[in-house]
């Protein structure tokens, strides 16, 4: 195990000086399918340029508590529709809830979304997300239906010279 | 799926300059009664206004390993009740566990607090989060006493206007 | 419940202007051995240490889709291998899955990335991370065999006094 110090940047306090740090706010607004998984790393990566980011970090708060934010594979579709089936079994419906009045997808659903990320904080150097290679940014429905879901974005960091 | 420009704030360097970010650390003690959710909404945001934060991110730390933090709704309380009862069935009490030193409820405990948020990041904007309508700050208490829990804070940001 | 008081920094705007913020990237390589958990707090210590931090917020992200990050009890080597047992449990290997193209313990590994943290954001004051007593930041491997893992860095907060 060892530190890769090949790319650290502004270690010291005189590059700061000279950099000072910005921050910019959005909001994302994804139309969900029902239960399953929409990709949004496209769409924060746009903001990303909308808002002339440069180094520092993008954070992501899902405005939501039957829905979730998850980085996960992006490569073979089939993992996401595993992932589903899995959260099903985590949390199936039944009888066995108080809380029954918003329909029987209503409180698996909740449990899905403590079970899962509602905020993120991802690294961003040059304006890039430094996500690994299959990592993509979705957004989890949890609930039967379709909805419109929303994601509170804030970068914080420097911007890119004009 | 379409990124709302409206609220976006601070996007250019200049803007950035002419508001330099301040930071502000704090500490929230919190009595629990065993199993179940003490809400800290109001604390948070009581703190933001204490520290006179303006636009940011607070950050919250749960400094504990057998309690969690979660973001969930804050209407129904049956809502709660449903959440501890499934955390019980997803790590439940049993003689199936190596570390049993310190009660049958304590490894049960690590498992929870392994499947749930130990640091959450909120965008904040004019002092206030930007949370969801329904969407509360909890500390969810895994062991089978009460205790007290410590969430450190942390905000980065700018000031409001003296 | 109620906040204390007396670890509050940089409150005013005043402050903040005469202590400008930095920033800092780094990258962690971290060599697992098979499912279980890798402590990286000293590193990521060392890691503050190198680039001056001061106070500030540390975020960690794993650029993985099979393997998370977790804060955890580091006092009794059983916890964490029955925290990996309850992984097991959770999302056992079996013939239920769509996405086999990788070996059995691929698809459960993804669930487990599922539930658990991609990124962590832990509060830094005067250079140490604000842990708790027993908290330790690990790498946890999900996959059957050795891996090598990466763990980006990045610090925003004040720089050490030269």
């Amino acid at each position: 195990m060892s530190a890769d110090r090949s790319d650290q940047l502004h270690q010291n306090r005189a590059t700061a000086v000279a950099t000072p740090l910005a921050q910019a706010s959005g909001l994302l607004r994804v139309a969900t399918g029902g239960p399953g998984c929409t990709e949004i790393s496209a769409d924060v990566a746009r903001w990303l340029r909308e808002v002339e980011a440069g180094d520092g970090i993008v954070h992501l708060l899902i405005r939501h508590t039957s829905a979730s934010l998850m980085i996960q594979e992006n490569a073979d579709p089939d993992v996401q529709h595993d992932l589903v089936a899995a959260l099903r079994r985590l949390a199936p419906e039944g009888p066995h809830y108080r809380h029954d009045s918003e329909g029987p997808d209503d409180m698996p659903a909740h449990i899905k979304a403590m079970m899962m990320p509602v905020t993120l904080s991802v690294p961003v150097l040059n304006g890039r997300m430094r996500l690994g290679t299959w990592q993509g940014i979705y957004v989890v429905e949890h609930r039967a239906r379709p909805h419109r879901r929303e994601v509170a974005l804030h970068f914080i960091g420097t911007c890119m010279a004009p």
